[in-house]
């Protein structure tokens, strides 16, 4: 599967629509709303750059894409009223891949930008928009150009699906029944992409420049936990029921598998320190309810899930399986859920890290 | 009419699409060739940047959007080996409004890259693309970071329908029925906008930058001439037929008047040497006929005008009028245009200049 031209959230405003499904991961950006006001307090103080430049990384599209860059510029133009400073211009960098639908981010910059000077009742300093449509899996900026970087619920996503897995019968994820080779390949594209991500950004952040990204990770060390494998294993299993009833072929669905890795805190930290470039100021694990206030019965409540994991992978399974299996699927998929949602509660683990890159050593 | 966020090219890759229809912008490229290779040679001698940012204002999408830009870095390659430099980075920006069909250019982003590989039969150096989205009658982009400005056939769209001008009667553009007072705010408008553009693009290009434009003009002093203002008077009469007819409200047609202005050569020359950041380095004009190599019959001539107009105001249009018309709108264009084409040439008038930043001037 060729990642970086087929991954892409539901586009348009639909509603399978990622724009409207996507309050799962809204919740989640609003959980380390804290770590981003030290990150950009601290960066802004010591630097006092004249053009602030900020890239949101995997930015999707709908209301979520705007949330971390407005509190950034709210905060900044806070402090420059405290310190009596003149408002930078900011350059706001919004990234994903190219399938990825910037037409609908680009058609609310003037309504995100009116709403930004409302709430501050002042005009903010000039602000540049930019879309950059590029896997976050190589250089996307030119060297020492950024400020700040955030992510949130981009990371998980690998560059591939990893190689020689093809054993992974039943699952298309790792499982508590995948052999160890497929948890063990999982984790090494993890450590490969996560580390090149990693070299990427050291190069196109400036000195002191830091960045806060939130993966959907997991708390424990076991690779199949179910706290992150759960909700693809019913995925698969939908698909099996699927394959033993005909409607779609075992192989079709024995060469299919997500390029998604959950790590676990240390996994992460691990990386960082490999790496070499950044300093961790924190690193952070919450976790969001995998339901919406929206629901009124347990049934609606599966509904809402199937609906926010639609948004996300149906592109994926539409590219492998065809369009026409869709409804089918998440109709089981759905009802699967509400099942298991009656029973147990649902739920999404975040890992976050606040890097700081270091500075550049001189020889 | 709200132009920022009304105006666009028709989107997507279909029949009626300006990614389907739009031969005419392409010649129109083609033309200007020698000047973009004469002003990126001199400019890339005498900076030898090491990360060449090159601006495509109202890029819109399909096959032009890359044409200038393809041009322009294969230049600079050749020149880098010629003088056995390491490439330079390019930053390329893929400006329109915010309505423009950003998705289409994005996703041809991966094909452009490997083309331009292929042709050079070398790896160019590293390439980043971004599209902004914003009006570039106002900044879009941080002080001094452009080197190369490219825009064709943006620039005779005005940033808004001109005021005053509710005594247009009959007409949608000037023509030889306008009063004076509506060829005067058309002409004021362009000065205001096209006076705005140089401001703000002396404000972003580094000194020595330089801008190639091409703006869709006229060779006559003669404000309602025939050779820009025909193929407006065409698409009145077929409203006002629609409007003779009961089909459209005479108001809603009395009403409608695009936002554009064909100016003459040294119209354009006036508005830079009153501005007085940029030095001209050559100003010229050209002609594309308006037909294409496709027409086989003066009646598909006429179709395929007909198709590319279509591309470029429909948008307007369906906004004013409502889209259950347009059918029939364009077939009666079509028609009227088909019997003209049959008994005389149709051409557009582009006027180009080649423009470099001045110093700036120190105190």
């Amino acid at each position: 599967m060729d990642v970086t031209n087929v991954l892409h959230m539901n586009r348009g405003i639909g509603k399978s629509s990622y724009a409207n499904n996507s309050l799962l991961q809204q919740k989640a950006i609003s959980l380390t709303k804290h770590i981003r006001e030290e990150a950009i307090t601290s960066l802004y103080r010591s630097m006092l750059p004249r053009c602030l430049s900020i890239a949101e990384l995997g930015c999707a599209s709908g209301p979520n894409a705007f949330i971390a860059v407005s509190e950034i510029i709210k905060i900044v133009e806070k402090l420059c009223r405290e310190m009596n400073h003149k408002s930078p211009d900011y350059k706001v960098l919004m990234n994903d891949l190219p399938g990825n639908d910037f037409n609908n981010i680009f058609k609310s910059i003037s309504s995100f930008k009116e709403k930004l000077n409302n709430e501050l009742e002042s005009q903010i300093g000039p602000c540049y928009f930019y879309g950059v449509p590029a896997s976050f899996y190589g250089r996307i900026f030119p060297n020492q150009t950024l400020h700040f970087v955030h992510s949130s619920y981009g990371l998980q996503w690998l560059s591939k699906v990893p190689e020689g897995i093809e054993n992974n019968k039943g699952n298309i994820y790792t499982s508590n029944t995948s052999p160890l080779n497929v948890l063990k390949a999982y984790y090494e594209q993890f450590q490969r992409d996560f580390s090149l991500f990693l070299k990427c950004r050291a190069e196109e952040l400036v000195e002191g420049g830091c960045m806060v990204l939130t993966i959907v990770g997991r708390r424990s060390e076991n690779r199949s936990s179910k706290e992150c494998c759960y909700i693809w294993e019913v995925m698969a299993k939908a698909l099996n029921d699927m394959v033993l009833q005909g409607i779609i072929k075992e192989e079709k669905f024995d060469t299919f598998n997500i390029p998604i890795y959950n790590p676990s805190p240390s996994e992460v930290k691990l990386e960082v320190l490999k790496e070499g470039s950044f300093t961790i100021n924190r690193l952070e694990v919450s976790e969001v309810k995998f339901e919406s206030e929206k629901c009124e019965s347990f049934n609606d409540s599966g509904y809402n899930v199937s609906q926010c994991m639609r948004a996300v992978v149906e592109p994926m399974l539409v590219n492998h399986f065809g369009k026409a299996i869709m409804e089918e699927l998440f109709h089981r998929y759905q009802e699967i859920l509400s099942d298991h949602m009656s029973k147990e509660e649902t739920k999404v683990i975040n890992v976050t890290i606040l890097l700081t890159k270091k500075p550049y050593e001189r020889f």
